[in-house]
């Protein structure tokens, strides 16, 4: 085990690395494991071609029987983007990042290729439609998250574009069939506003093997986790109650939700029915 | 523009790549836009330590205000393997992987602190949560594909894995409030069967800027893409009706989601009311 992968080991779990041998980090793996949040960002334009280049990385993920069933909506406009920072819950990140994109399912592409054939696409109207969209836009969007921050850009997804999705579906202009995912902010890291590596849960609580087993000390592997989240924001001046206590607020309220309960409603409005 | 990066835009859009400085392909993004799905593996085993180099990763993308609602299960028992591959259409790569992991969305973690605090996490039942359990499932899980083909490693993404939903869940003893998105295949590819770089529907096509338009040459560019698919797979001794007339295909019936038309009542039945 070198060095560097030691140093991004203790930095993503703060604790030990495994043995020798047990853990690679080239420079691609180093790239993803060096990921964090940025919500400050310089106002500074991105090179000629970022978007084309983030956008041919997100189109080499995988894609579910090569449908494509996702497209990419770039926002740059600061008006348009200060209207959907609005929508989302005020971030303001949003108005500041250079480019705001939003990542949509869509199946208005297929779609209209079923008009044009008078086919009646049966399919559509399932549940594994919806999710299949989400999840080859997630995929795409992973991707372009990996180019940029190779490229030197930071990024945060913003889950909250889906608080009014109503709105950012007539904001947007979305036909139906196409629902907004989620929205990726992308710009130059403020330096003065670092952001930092979060630690995440310990690889025994998210791993399971054959079969799914809770783990004999969650408990204890959790309240350590508690501590060092603690400890974490600590280090940067904030305040946490830990991640479970965290974690439990996120999904204690409907209120907390900031209308995505009302999400169903919206995707079916836009011809989800989700059967 | 250097000649790789003119080769890998080449490769995946079967079109010239944008002029001079358009675009940037370090090797970061180069490991990105050379990726292809695996379908065939040699037998050798992976080297140790691979699972939690991969994990490192995928724990390492964003999670939606850190709730880190996913799980990894890996298989490697081979009968579970063949279990799983009748399961999900019958696909021989799964058997033939060394490693098969299946991505679960996972609230059951943070439920169980809920009942440690005697909390109702009212947030649960609504669409939202389900999406953000799948969305968060598939960037971990695209981080740890980049991992894998930066080691060498060959991968493909297993979505039937949706097609006995029920079925995998009491194959793998999964919880309520778990479900698994999709699988995943690691293993060496078989050099004797190399899987090629898939082209993609062009940028235009794909990206929007500001609103959602449908692109006035829409039409010329997807017989255009057809004809580019076909080509393709005529390369490999296949044919193929071209992109549209497959995807349509691929919607066209309930047949053809070969029980995925069940998804709903399936995670319904896990806990997930979809509200």
């Amino acid at each position: 085990m070198s060095a560097t992968n030691s140093r991004l080991w203790q930095q993503r779990y703060r604790d030990h690395a495994p043995e020798q041998g047990a853990f690679a980090a080239d420079e691609v793996i180093a790239t993803l494991l060096e990921h964090r949040s940025v919500r400050a960002y310089l106002d500074r334009p991105l090179p000629a071609g970022t978007l084309e280049t983030l956008l041919a990385a997100a189109q080499s993920a995988a894609s579910s029987s090569n449908l494509q069933v996702w497209s990419l909506l770039a926002v740059e406009d600061p008006q348009r983007k200060a209207r959907l920072a609005e929508l989302a819950n005020g971030q303001a990140h949003i108005r500041q990042a250079p480019l705001f994109l939003v990542w949509l399912a869509d199946f208005s592409r297929i779609q209209r290729q079923a008009e044009r054939h008078d086919i009646d696409l049966q399919a559509l109207p399932y549940l594994d439609s919806f999710l299949m969209g989400a999840i080859d836009a997630a995929l795409a969007a992973q991707n372009a998250v990996t180019a940029a921050e190779s490229l030197g850009l930071g990024t945060v997804y913003i889950g909250a574009l889906r608080n009014n999705l109503q709105a950012v579906v007539d904001e947007l202009r979305l036909p139906p069939l196409v629902y907004p995912v989620f929205g990726l902010c992308v710009g130059y890291p403020d330096a003065d506003k670092p952001a930092q590596v979060k630690p995440r849960l310990p690889q025994s609580l998210i791993l399971h093997r054959e079969t799914y087993a809770v783990h004999p000390e969650e408990q204890r592997l959790i309240d350590d986790y508690d501590r060092t989240l603690i400890e974490f924001y600590a280090e940067q001046g904030q305040q946490s109650p830990g991640w479970s206590r965290q974690s439990l607020e996120r999904l204690r309220t409907v209120a907390i939700l900031h209308g995505r309960e009302r999400l169903a409603a919206a995707v079916k409005a836009q011809g989800f029915p989700l059967r």
